[in-house]
């Protein structure tokens, strides 16, 4: 019996700010999986700011989506029939196959989540999944955090963010200092540890950094770029590092962006280490990064947040609020309820 | 007997290009060493690109010279005087006490040379020196440069460019590639062994750079930002290195100098590592660094070239000659005759 799907398909490269028209809802019938195949019902979609990146051609941080196809990204779903010995049906499986809520997907193209009953499964696709990782591999690899470092990070009441600030403040920071978008964002960073937060809205970052940080910082970890990138290199001191994680203030420009202002000389007479960051570069930490984070999750060091969408039909919505800045903590969108 | 000195002192802080007139050649009288000082008479003094960056207050690269005094920088000269049991007259020292052609100094504040007859003292200026260390520890340690790097350096036919170039090559770069000024210094860069050159002025330097170097490159070593910098960045594979030493095309910018385009998706998208350099950071490497060197320069392996000024009243003219790109390899101005 061939099986009915409902996908959503890239409709068209959005010129700037993407709207509801670069999206389209279709439904798709597959033919039964063949031998090696599984199916996989979604129990919950990612939707994440590097995904604007898959929507251009060009210099992006993961293959492009085409134009007239599925889009692509994190899922955790269950296997509801499998023609594969290595994954049974039942199976709880993270997959890079959703924005969808059913597929027929080669069984290596899953991954059996383990048990973590105690834990959200929606957690592999935030805190204990890519963006997790992300914050772990950034802090602590590429902007090779130290105790006792003062660090400023950026869209820290994000999924990134917020785990960035609380690991270090978990590892000894100084000082952990974040930037968001609302007062509400900046009163939760707060109770969750942040030593100090502000709200970008509020003036120059640069003054507002300054306020917030005013011995300056050893690292900055990058969500955001141009003014918050700006004001976080004349913050830095020697030796400070960058991990440029993201820039999601310029994700829909439709001209060049313009670069960190007097960049060479700062970099030079404060000799600043600035590195790109990729999830995909740092998979063998995965190991430590889970058991270490799930048991700060577990021992109740470790807050967190989640913005949840209901329903595939609220999957574009969630996607351009998230590029807005509307969620706390992971957004995620959610496609039937946990499984038992 | 008092000791007359001239000495030039900075008359003012230039807005945009330096002029001779922001420069004032003095005659002063020192009194007679006390204990433990020396009088040394400076052979030869340096101009540096970076003492540009000593004219302004703000972000430098090292401490600003003050309006109405002695302007500091490396020099070489003799001891003809000495009252301090750690340095001899006669003694050949480096000194950062130039502009001046004779000065009265703590013993502490000079370095004696070791011996090396068969070279000439002004490499301890350049290629021996503080651009040569500059140009080892940004390619090396900085730059992180492997075996079989393809590598792009800007203001190639400087000081530290046709170093980085050369130890590029002496290291096994696959491919060095150079930017310079005029069609001699081009020239001059393929006859020592870069396998491609090209004269910035002749195109946009992004498509002569594709030119030059159509598989990009692993490294590129910036002295010059800018547009070199946009460009390089356009031209580094994934996971490239870049050292930031210098930026001489916004050395004289009067406002705030625009910083690489589309930086933060390029850092993303290619993980690059972009580190600022000071040589001050790297003088543990003195050692190998002078073993190795002056040993390539023995054998014939490394070719020097210095562009001479004469006579103290000369250096003005140098130094603003040199922030134009007047020199080929080393600037040096000469005040007496090699000691024999």
């Amino acid at each position: 019996m061939p099986i009915t799907a409902r996908e959503w398909h890239l409709a068209a490269r959005p010129h700037g700010e993407p709207t509801p028209d670069d999206f389209r809802l279709v439904e798709v019938e597959h033919p039964d999986p063949a031998e090696g195949q599984v199916v996989v019902r979604m129990v919950a979609m990612s939707v994440d700011p590097y995904m604007r990146g898959r929507m251009r051609l060009g210099p992006s941080y993961a293959a492009p989506w085409e134009v007239g196809e599925v889009m692509k990204g994190g899922a955790v779903g269950r296997v509801v029939e499998s023609r594969s010995p290595d994954v049974p049906e039942g199976a709880l499986v993270l997959t890079d196959a959703a924005w969808r809520d059913v597929a027929v997907l080669d069984a290596r193209a899953v991954r059996q989540l383990p048990a973590t009953e105690d834990l959200p499964l929606t957690y592999s696709l935030g805190v204990l999944g890519m963006p997790g990782l992300t914050a772990w591999a950034g802090l602590f690899r590429v902007a090779a955090f130290r105790e006792g470092d003062a660090v400023f990070v950026s869209g820290a009441a994000g999924a990134v963010g917020s785990a960035v600030g609380q690991f270090a403040r978990l590892r000894g920071a100084s000082a952990v200092v974040g930037s968001a978008g609302s007062p509400d964002k900046v009163a939760w960073l707060r109770e969750i540890g942040f030593t100090a937060a502000f709200d970008y809205h509020d003036g120059r970052v640069k003054d507002l950094l300054a306020q917030a940080a005013p011995d300056g910082v050893d690292v900055y970890f990058d969500n955001v770029g141009g003014e918050h990138l700006d004001a976080a290199l004349g913050a830095l001191h020697v030796h400070g590092r960058v991990a440029i994680c993201g820039a999601i203030s310029g994700y829909n420009a439709t001209e060049s962006v313009p670069g960190p202002k007097n960049f060479s000389s700062l970099m030079i007479a404060k000799r600043l280490a600035v590195t790109g960051l990729l999830v995909g570069d740092h998979t063998d930490l995965h190991g430590e990064f889970t058991e270490t984070v799930s048991g700060w999750i577990r021992s109740g060091q470790l807050a967190v947040r989640e913005t949840v969408y209901e329903g595939l039909e609220n999957a574009v919505p969630a996607f351009l609020d998230l590029l807005k800045g509307a969620n706390t903590g992971k957004m995620v969108v959610r496609l039937a309820p946990d499984p038992d």
